[in-house]
C-alpha cells in the first residue's frame, strides 16, 4: 500500500539536475507550498504540489500522513562522522577548557589514542549496540543516512571489527551507513616513529581486505602535517582505487599541506574540513566534481575560526555540511545544530545550508543519484519538522524540532 | 504522599552558604554519587547520599522514582529571557547573514519594533497561549524557572498585557515566571526623538502601576549608547525602588557606558551582558552582591565576540548564565546549549557553568533563598538527564538529553 504525506506548509524537494549543486544560493530548494509526497515500496512515486500528487493513480487508497503546517524535506545526509567508539572524552574536554594543548592531553593518556584503546578493547557486539543507539539519536534529529569512518582500530582486526559493526547496524536501520575505511587516521603506538611502514600495511594488507569483503565504499586519509603527507595520500588513493573504493581526503584543516590538487587529480568524492584552503585552490575545486565537505561543529567545539564557506560558495564550489560527530572534537550528531553554525558563523544562507545538508551531502556520500532529494524513483527518506518556514530550521537552535523521520518509507522516529 | 527519587549516578545538590557563588570553580556542585532526593508537598525534605535520605522517616512508603545511571540536579533557573512575542524574526535573520546592519534591518521594518508591532497587535490570550507553549519547551530542556522581561509593548496597556500574560502562564505552570518590567527597552515610534518624555512616562505612569498591581519583581533598563543613558538608569531605578521593585540593568553590551558603578550603587540584583566590561569595573562588582548575568547565546547567534566570563570569575565576581531567549538575537530556550557555549567559547569549566545556570541563576532572579539548589525546605524543582557524568551536559551539544523535569514535586516533562 502506498503512503501519501500531505498538506506540508513547505515541501522542499531539492529537485534539480544531476550532480551536486555548486556556487551560491539560487533558490535551489524546490520549495512547494501545500506540498505532498507519494511513497510506495520505500521509494518516492511523486513529490510536489498536492493537486498534482493526488492525481497520481497510486494516491487512491493510499495511507494518509499529515504534515499540515510543517516543513517536509529529504532526511539529512550527514557525510562525515566517526560514530563507532566506546566512550566520550570528558577529561579531554575539561583539559582543553583549562588551556591544555594537544600534546599535554595526549601525554596524560587522552586524545585519539584513548579512543583507539577503547575500541580495541571493545567487543564487536558492544560497538554495534552503541552505534545502533546513536543511529536512533541521528534519526531523532532528522538524519536518515550517515557516512561513517573507521580509524579507531588502526590494525587489520580492529578496523574490520569497526566496519562490520557499521554493516550490522546499517542493515537493521534506522539510518543507512556508508562506510569509509580510515586506516590512515593516526599512527598507532606499535608503529611509533615508523609511519611509512604503517602506511605500507594500510595499503598492502588492510585496504585490499576491506575491498574484498565489501566493507567500505571509500578510503580516507588524514592528510595533515605531523600525521600523513602527500606521498601517503597517493599511496592510499592508489590502493583504494585498486580495491574499487572511492576517495575522501581530510584536507587543509590545521595547516595548508597542498592536498587539494592531488585529491582532485585522484577524483576524490570529497575534500573535508578546508579551514586553511587558499584562494589558489578554489578555481580547480570549483571546476571539479569534488564536494567541499565542511564540518564546522568541530570548529565550534574547539573554539577555533570557521572554514571559509562563503568564499568556497562564491568561487563556485559545491559545499556539503556534516557533523564530524566524534568523541574528541565534535560530540554532536544534530544536523540542525550544524545548519545554525553554518548560518550564524559562516554566513551561509538557510537555503544554502539546507542544500548542503541534503542533496550535496548525498553526493558527498556517493549517493547523489538515489538520496538527498524527493524525486520519483529516489529513496523515500523524509523528515517532518515542527516549523512552518524552512528558515526556522537554522534559526531556532539547541532544542529539538523533529516531528517525525521516515527511512525508506517507514517511520523510524516520532516525537511524543 | 512523599516522593523518593533515587539511585542517581550523580546528584548535584548545589548546596552551600547563602548568597551567590563567586569566583572560579572550587568544587561547588555538592556532588553525591548514588544520590537520592526526598520530596513532600512540593519541597525538598532531604537530598544527599541514598543511605542518609532513606533513613528519613518520610521515605517509608514514599512513591519511588528511579534516576538510575543518570545525572539528577536542580532545574535550570534561566534569569534573562524575553519570551512574550508574536512571531520569529526570520527576515531579520536572513538579512543579517547577507550582511545587513541594524539600521538597514530597522529601515525595512525589521528589528525590535517589528516585535513591538506584533505584540501590540496581539490579544492577551494569544500571547499567553504562545508563552504557555514556550513554557513547555523550556521544561523539556530542564528549565523550571525563568525571569521574563516585558518591553515589547512600550505603552502602559501593552506592557501590562505582556505582564498579565506572564502571570497567567506562571500560575498554571509548567515553569515559574519571575516578571521584570522593561519599559525602557526602546523608544517607541510615537515618542521618536522624545526619549526623555518617554522615560518620564515610564517612571511616572507605568512603573507605579506595575508595582500597584504586583505584576513584576524587577525593573530593567536598556542602558546603551543610542538607547538609554546613565540619567535614565537613575530615574528608572528610583521609580522602581519607590514601587517596591528590584533592579536589573542591561549593561555594557554594545559599548561601555559606565553603567556598572551606578548599578552597584543602586543595589542591582544583576548587570546583564557585560561584553564591554572593563578591568576597572571588576573589583567593585566582585565586592558586591550583584550577579553578572551573561547571555552568550546572543553573541553566538550574532557571530560576535563573547563576554569575558573567565576574567569575571577570576576577579571574584558571581556569574549567572541565561539564554536571553528572544526572537531577534537569541532564538534559543535550551540552557544546555548555553552551557556548551559557556564552556567551549568562554572557557568556563562544566562545574562553573552548572553553578551559573542553577543556584546563581536563582540569585539573579531574586530566588536564591528558595530555588536553585536541592536543600531541605527548598522548592522541589529537579531535572534528570540521560547522562552519567555532569560534564556530559556541556559536552554533547545540539540534541536533547532531558529524561524528565519536575516542578514543585510534579513531573511536567518526560521524554518518550
Amino acid at each position: 500500500m502506498a503512503t501519501l504525506v500531505l498538506n506540508a506548509a513547505e515541501l522542499l524537494t531539492m529537485a534539480g539536475p544531476d550532480g551536486p549543486r555548486s556556487g551560491p544560493d539560487k533558490d535551489r530548494l524546490g520549495l512547494v507550498r501545500d506540498g505532498a509526497v507519494l511513497i510506495d515500496q520505500g521509494r518516492v512515486l511523486a513529490a510536489g504540489s498536492k493537486d498534482v500528487v493526488m492525481a497520481n493513480p497510486a494516491a487512491k487508497g493510499a495511507k494518509m500522513l499529515s504534515a499540515e503546517g510543517k516543513v517536509l524535506m529529504p532526511g539529512f545526509v550527514d557525510a562525515h562522522t566517526h560514530p563507532v567508539f566506546a566512550a566520550p572524552r570528558l577529561a579531554d574536554f575539561e583539559a582543553r577548557i583549562a588551556g591544555q594543548g594537544y600534546a599535554e592531553i595526549a601525554q596524560r593518556g587522552g586524545g585519539i589514542l584513548s579512543t583507539v584503546n577503547g575500541v580495541r578493547g571493545a567487543k564487536e557486539a558492544d560497538l554495534a549496540a552503541g552505534l545502533r543507539a546513536r543511529a536512533f539519536d541521528f534519526a531523532a534529529c532528522g538524519t536518515t543516512t550517515i557516512e561513517a569512518k573507521s580509524g579507531y582500530g588502526l590494525d587489520l582486526d580492529n578496523e574490520l571489527k569497526m566496519l562490520r559493526a557499521m554493516r550490522t547496524v546499517s542493515s537493521r536501520g534506522p539510518v543507512e551507513i556508508v562506510a569509509t575505511f580510515l586506516g590512515a587516521h593516526a599512527v598507532p603506538p606499535e608503529y611509533k616513529g615508523r609511519k611509512s611502514e604503517f602506511v605500507a600495511r594500510v595499503c598492502a594488507d588492510m585496504i585490499p581486505r576491506v575491498g574484498e569483503q565489501k566493507l567500505a565504499s571509500f578510503v580516507d586519509v588524514f592528510c595533515e602535517k605531523g600525521w600523513f603527507d602527500l606521498g601517503d595520500l597517493e599511496l592510499v588513493a592508489e590502493a583504494g582505487a585498486k580495491a574499487g573504493l572511492g576517495l575522501k581526503v581530510h584536507a587543509e584543516q590545521l595547516s595548508r599541506s597542498g592536498s587539494i590538487a592531488p585529491s582532485l587529480a585522484r577524483g576524490a568524492a570529497t575534500v573535508d574540513h578546508l579551514d586553511c584552503v587558499e584562494e589558489a585552490d578554489l578555481p580547480a575545486l570549483a571546476a571539479s566534481k569534488t564536494v567541499a565537505c565542511l564540518v564546522p561543529g568541530s570548529n565550534y567545539f574547539l573554539g577555533k575560526p570557521y572554514p571559509p564557506a562563503r568564499r568556497l560558495l562564491d568561487a563556485g564550489a559545491a559545499v556539503a555540511l556534516a557533523t564530524d560527530f566524534n568523541p574528541g572534537t565534535c560530540p554532536c550528531w544534530d544536523m540542525r545544530m550544524i545548519l545554525s553554525i553554518a548560518c550564524t558563523q559562516m554566513k551561509m544562507s538557510p537555503a544554502e545550508a539546507l542544500v548542503a545538508a541534503t542533496i550535496n551531502g548525498a553526493h558527498a556520500a556517493g549517493l547523489g543519484a538515489t538520496h538527498g532529494s524527493l524525486e520519483p524513483g529516489k529513496t523515500a527518506d523524509l523528515v517532518c519538522f515542527d516549523a512552518e518556514d524552512h528558515r526556522e530550521l537554522a534559526y531556532w537552535f539547541g532544542a529539538p524540532k523533529t516531528r517525525w523521520t521516515m527511512k525508506r518509507g517507514e517511520l523510524v522516529y516520532k516525537a511524543s
